[in-house]
């Protein structure tokens, strides 16, 4: 009897791109708040989803450094299992509900790649770097703290697609002010038999639903941001025409379930 | 109007994983014929194939240094669209055809790891090298000439899944007394949703279809293989009870259509 | 007018490996103490070093998660300047004095590469990783509490060097009670020379000086390795006879100089 | 006793980064000759080193695909010992001889790496790729032949330093009518014990002396360039002001002496 929640599917099970859920994550968290062209993020909404027009293209730049754990400790195989990342969020509405949309998404391990596809994030393979606050004293340490500097940087195949740098100035006491509306992803795989290559077996909008979601540590400052053109990558069309602030902090959630909100092949 | 084959889909469908077929193919490949406990192997074949008991557990390992195009120069971008690949094909028969199933493959770059998973290839991410033949004449160039040595070898994570060496003694002729099988696949999408989780959307076993398939350059000699256990895989399962001889060549292909032979989710 | 504290040398000096010091640097540390083969412990000394008969082979086994800063802000450009490390300390002493001597050293980054060899670390490029302590509490998290297990690992050329785990127990107070010897390497630079190959023009020991030395946050724990044989490396001689304890621990320091304990091209 | 060309030294010496002489080369290569301006490389050339001002700036950016190999079949571990590499090379004089300095080269392999800063290439980890020529046919083969287009790049820390694309013309009889300076390097090895800092243990003009130089399957063609500016580097300084001709071919030979031709520590 084959097992696995992906493949390579094999007796034991132990093969699987990833252990089933639930999916365990804790992170160290930047994101920098700016606003793109109303226009650029108009066009990479999916079906149904509409601009939301108070929104005037905000959006964030996320960079996250990732612990992952399922049921069997996975968290002490962190050449495995640990892994960084970095994606844009930007603010729409589905049916009257204020949502994020993710368009696009960068990670550097093969396992959170697969469990991104497998919930509609748009995952490619990138190479994620962010400044770490240490505990041990030094100007080396970055502390959360008035004054410190974080900066962060996403590339593929080479290409530096996104950099950003903050500077704290003042802890945030509550996180919902902050960081409040859903996530929604578009969740697709392609048909390539030539018949039917227009009919995608799967091609849904759903809704990333993160069980016991912790912020913690919000920090919140100045930030720089730059988007550049990447020929191969079309971020570059959300790139800032204004930036906001930057924030830091830690964030924590599970993933057992996904909510499906529109079926397209229906 | 989103367009790409694939995640992401945007306006101009540039950031999608990989372009749409036809997708045009070219590599040097190291092959090891060997013989793997014959339950290992018919432990790993999905319903409806059985074990060709004719082969008693026969399989190629293979490394291949690819290059890709599809119809947009993608060759000039080394970048993005080289890349290097080991995989696993077991003898088997699906109603009475001799076939090649392919458990367990490992590549280094994320557009072929996408146009894998869509062909039902289980690939997972690894580090793949293989020995060179150069031009320029010198000890390190391994000539395709009687006595040159190769080797080959594939990591995940940073544990050797495979080690192989061969030593060329005589060029084939007639590839085709070689390689002949056609090659299937196990095309599987997971669902996340709670209430559905054990209907995966995509389940299937497909045939690759490997249009103007081309192998050139054969030559065969006498090998060594080892795959080690490592904890995380299970493609030591099927290491070597006897290994046959190694083969090198060149091949080349173009994929622009998928035969489903048997759709599970029917 | 040429500048650089390494090559490349440019008239601006950004070219250069490093930057030049003061070296600052802040970590999160495992370390894993054991016991090699007094005898493998010997054979690696340099002259003049000589076994710590009281240490009967007691080696520790590192692995770091580092950031570094000049004095240009560079631990806001992670991408460049971010690593990781893995390396043994072996007990020996030196005209009496108590010492570790560091015979194998694996790093992920070219600058910390340069600057190890400078001092003296025998660095080789490695893949490092380290289970991290996240502040978001998660099953994920590995919060410094009692029970929390890390794991830890180092590869080379897609071959594992060595695997560890911890389990933390207790708090130390006191860091001295753990880590007091100071470190000792051969800083050593060949000469390619066909004439004078035998005389390489640097060849000493030096003594690794640690300006502002902190260690904070120190656990302890019971711990395993293992450190398998690979081909292309002597590491393994110094594999576990028998494992102590586990350290997790936060430590920086700054380098602005090297004593030479001993000048061998004198 | 211990042993090793490099460090780690040890009993057995196989741990060294690399094998000791003769290193043995051989590799497939893109070429792009260009000119920058001509300030730019005076500003970049050692003591002693004078433009050569026929050369109006001439420089060559290389893309080398190599394989190494000692005398213990190295080549059939490429896990280890095949690598990539991309290097600038200006035109220069040296006491009244006509040569070419090589100012910036990246490469993305530890042994690599030690063999050029023994010799004085200044090499710094980077991603190489270039376009292959595969045997079997097909539009992703990029066969030696009138119309055929190759790409390469260079990256550091996921930053792009160069990309190149040439088309193929014509095949070029004898090599030596487009490459025939020698090469001149920089040795260099700092120190860091501070009362002696500005005095380099090791600070030397060298020729690089290459046996048996073959070149073979030489073909010249149209090319284009980019050397975008990176933080963190001065290549850009040398980007192209007028590109002329990009050329692909294969080049072996052996390493075994270095020829000092000025110490500037005497």
């Amino acid at each position: 009897m084959l097992q696995g929640f992906t493949v390579p599917l094999t007796p034991q099970g132990n093969s699987a791109l990833t252990p089933p859920p639930p999916w365990h994550y804790s992170s160290d968290c930047m994101a920098i708040e700016y606003w793109a062209d109303p226009a650029a993020v108009a066009a990479l909404l999916p079906p149904g989803m509409v601009p939301d027009t108070a929104s005037m293209g905000r959006c964030f730049l996320w960079f996250l450094d990732w612990q992952f754990t399922g049921s069997n400790d996975e968290l002490t195989d962190p050449a495995r299992y640990q892994y960084r990342e970095a994606f844009i969020l930007a603010e729409a509405r589905f049916e009257g509900m204020a949502v994020n949309y993710c368009p696009f998404i960068f990670v550097d391990n093969d396992a959170a790649l697969a469990r991104g596809w497998i919930q509609g994030f748009p995952k490619k393979l990138g190479s994620i770097f962010q400044t770490r606050s240490f505990a041990a004293p030094s100007p080396a340490a970055a502390p959360l703290a008035t004054g410190s500097r974080f900066g962060a940087s996403v590339s593929a195949h080479g290409e530096r697609i996104a950099t950003a740098r903050i500077q704290l100035e003042e802890a945030i006491a509550d996180p919902t002010t902050v960081f409040r509306r859903p996530t929604t992803i578009r969740r697709y795989f392609p048909r390539l038999t030539l018949t039917d290559r227009d009919k995608p077996p799967v091609n849904e909008l759903t809704l990333s639903l993160t069980d016991n979601l912790t912020i913690v540590d919000l920090w919140a400052g100045s930030a720089e941001l730059q988007l550049p053109e990447v020929r191969g990558e079309e971020m570059h069309t959300l790139a800032p025409l204004k930036v906001g602030r930057g924030y830091r902090f830690s964030m924590a959630y599970s993933v057992t379930d996904l909510q499906i909100l529109k079926d397209y092949t229906a």
